[in-house]
């Protein structure tokens, strides 16, 4: 296992653009950060620090969730295909929390409790994240408070027991707990809901209560460091097999896809090796394939600092598709950056294809994905048909992001043939509405 | 992974009673099994090898779906115990169905396909043994046949559609598809179903398609045999850490505890070393606390062939406790004669401290467990308690045979307070209604 986490900043091909206070569009001063986040997490946000240790303890709480996760081939669905490719892929299901959430989720409730912090407070769509912070709360002695999109909160009622399990109380977002909330049950009394009011009401929550901190699942720069322990554990699985060409994860905020893939970009910025990476989103939120460069909110109720990304603004409307946790309007920073600069290449997939992709893969390998994380198996096997119809021996590796044993409901969807597809109608970053 | 599986025949006590043709009541003729089961599942039902080889193409298998499974030891469930004991677990969970039945549905799909059968016939209760057969039969290219008990076809449908995702047929038992199931439709047109009855119609199904033969998910010797993988695997795992004085397990038909129990009763047997082996039971489901030890029916159809085994009686009524994998009348034949002999000790628990054990554990070890395997965990947890009074250092090995993801409606019924106990009313097999 290893015993650092990867810090891209140093390494990214720009400096990144400063985060700016919504209030006075400057740069955010730490200050303000340190009211919303745990100390340790803004220092590591801005660190220059190519390697960050993990502490022995946050090791300890890998190994008891089961770091290291399997690698495996995919040889029954390369069989299935026909193809002369191969594929391997790292499964982050097999964590007790079924997705890659958790190893975030360890780090910052481990930070936050070393503070004297005794609430996190964060949102969550459709559940995974939510899930993997109730259980680091329970692991490190911290109370845990998650506002739920509506409609997950209606649709997943297993999601929410779940939670409650490992001891979190959970409220249907907008809520009349917060201004922001009240502000949207005002305009709409069974509002929905959506992750980017999730966010603004954790927030607002946050500022009410000293003792609390907010905690984000994807994005920001020293969660997507934290998923770099995917990357590095996958980087010395993939010795015993071969080096792989293609690199590929499904991308909402970013944070899976930047877990397994930075560490292979670091590399490639090295002028080391020469990998292709594949980030692949759904149709009906594409941040990265239709979206803009700019500043932009983080949440609806813009209580968030602005950051520079790929951005549908945050007033999109996503539509409801299965893959609850990749519904988001934005991008994580450095993400956008490498998009900027071509390293990482944008793909993007209807829900019905993806579920199709989803349903030859539990045939073939057994497991059940995540819908988000069948976008990535989605790629993965268009590449190894166009690797057969080229007769080129190709070897893809991508992340399996989260098993899908709580979204059963899109699946009974999908082979009952309810499930529809989805082309964004309005993208208000296109027109100049940020 | 191991080789071979063990097989307990040869080592028993005393010779397994044979067992009964249902018409004739003499001892049942192989050619009559082999009209239900493949001939090496016969073949292996008889043997007098103390070890079966496993074949390659099986152990491929087991690689694929994730074997060797983990085993952990408890720490966090320690420390809050404030117990000197030491816990450890084998996690069947792992694997990509969730729970041990993987390991014998691909043994008995392999052999089956070998044999050119083209479908395989099964019953399920909670829906875990059906999931596995499912899968099994996507991996080896064979069709499956699923009856479910009514009850649980309606209350989870989310385990019908794993199964289909699979893509299994999945069918609420009593059904109008076979004459037992119209029999017991006629008695009561919203008739619950039971394990008993779908049995029973998987059987009559069976009979009737030549080219298809039954499944059976536990009891008997060839389905505890090919369970022995966890025990075998666990034996080479505690080596790294030390020797286990108790060793625990849940108990329905007896598989998950004969697979991790088997393999180190067999050092009891052969006087090389003493373990304590505790066998867990619902209150509800009663057969070793409260069964008698004779010749019964494995199913309420009256079908099956009969055993010698402890039942409550082939009519029993299981009240609808949450741990569907338990609700069964019978007990393995091999597990009766070892519970006679007093090497295993039996023990039962009521589901609402079961629940509230399987919290307990959630929350400091991170993994929600199947209803089923958590009485295994009460048990652990009562004895480490024990142990704590008495300032004793014991080694507590259980078996955590399947994860609660599909079983969230029994948590939440249980955090609601919703949850009640049940004691059996009538136990058939008492009054000489066999």
């Amino acid at each position: 296992m290893p015993r650092v986490w990867y810090n891209i900043l140093p390494d990214l091909p720009e400096a990144l653009a400063p985060p700016l206070d919504p209030e006075t569009e400057e740069p955010i001063k730490p200050e303000k950060l340190l009211r919303i986040f745990a100390g340790e997490l803004v220092k590591q946000e801005m660190s220059k620090e190519r390697y960050v240790e993990i502490p022995g303890e946050i090791r300890e709480l890998y190994a008891k969730i089961g770091r290291p996760t399997p690698l495996f081939r995919a040889t029954n669905l390369e069989k299935k295909l026909g193809t002369p490719a191969r594929i391997y892929f790292k499964y982050e299901g097999a964590t007790t929390t079924g997705s890659h959430k958790i190893n975030t989720a360890l780090a910052q409730a481990y930070y936050a409790k070393k503070q004297g912090i005794e609430r996190l407070v964060t949102e969550t769509g459709a559940g995974q994240w939510g899930t993997a912070l109730s259980l680091a709360g329970a692991l490190l002695g911290l109370k845990v408070r998650v506002y739920m999109a509506r409609a997950s909160f209606q649709q997943k009622p297993y999601r929410r027991v779940l939670m409650n399990v490992y001891g979190a109380e959970v409220y249907p977002s907008p809520s009349n707990r917060t201004e922001v909330g009240k502000r949207f049950l005002k305009e709409d009394p069974n509002h929905p809901g959506g992750l980017g009011i999730a966010i603004s009401e954790a927030i607002e929550d946050v500022l009410r209560n000293e003792s609390a901190r907010y905690s984000l699942g994807s994005v920001l720069n020293h969660v997507l460091m934290h998923q770099t322990v995917i990357g590095l554990e996958a980087k010395e699985q993939m010795k015993e097999f071969e080096e792989p060409d293609v690199i590929i994860g499904c991308v909402g905020g970013g944070s899976n896809f930047a877990g397994l893939a930075y560490p292979f970009v670091k590399d490639v910025l090295d002028g080391k090796a020469e990998y292709e990476f594949i980030a692949v989103e759904p149709k009906a939120a594409p941040s990265m394939t239709s979206g803009i460069y700019t500043y932009d909110y983080g949440d609806s109720g813009k209580l968030t600092p602005k950051m520079k990304m790929h951005t549908l603004g945050h007033t999109y409307y996503v539509p409801p598709i299965h893959a609850g946790g990749l519904r988001y309007h934005g991008l994580a920073p450095t993400l956008s950056v490498l998009l900027n600069h071509g390293i990482v290449k944008p793909v993007a997939y209807h829900q019905t294809e993806v579920f199709e992709a989803a349903l030859t893969f539990a045939r073939s390998e057994g497991i059940v994905p995540a819908p988000e994380s069948a976008h990535a198996i989605k790629a993965a096997i268009d590449l190894a048909l166009q690797a057969k119809e080229k007769g080129e021996e190709r070897v893809i590796l991508f992340n399996l992001s989260g098993h899908g044993l709580l979204d059963l409901k899109g699946y009974d969807d999908f082979l009952e043939g309810k499930l529809q597809d989805y082309e964004p109608e309005e993208i208000p970053a296109l027109n100049g509405m940020i």
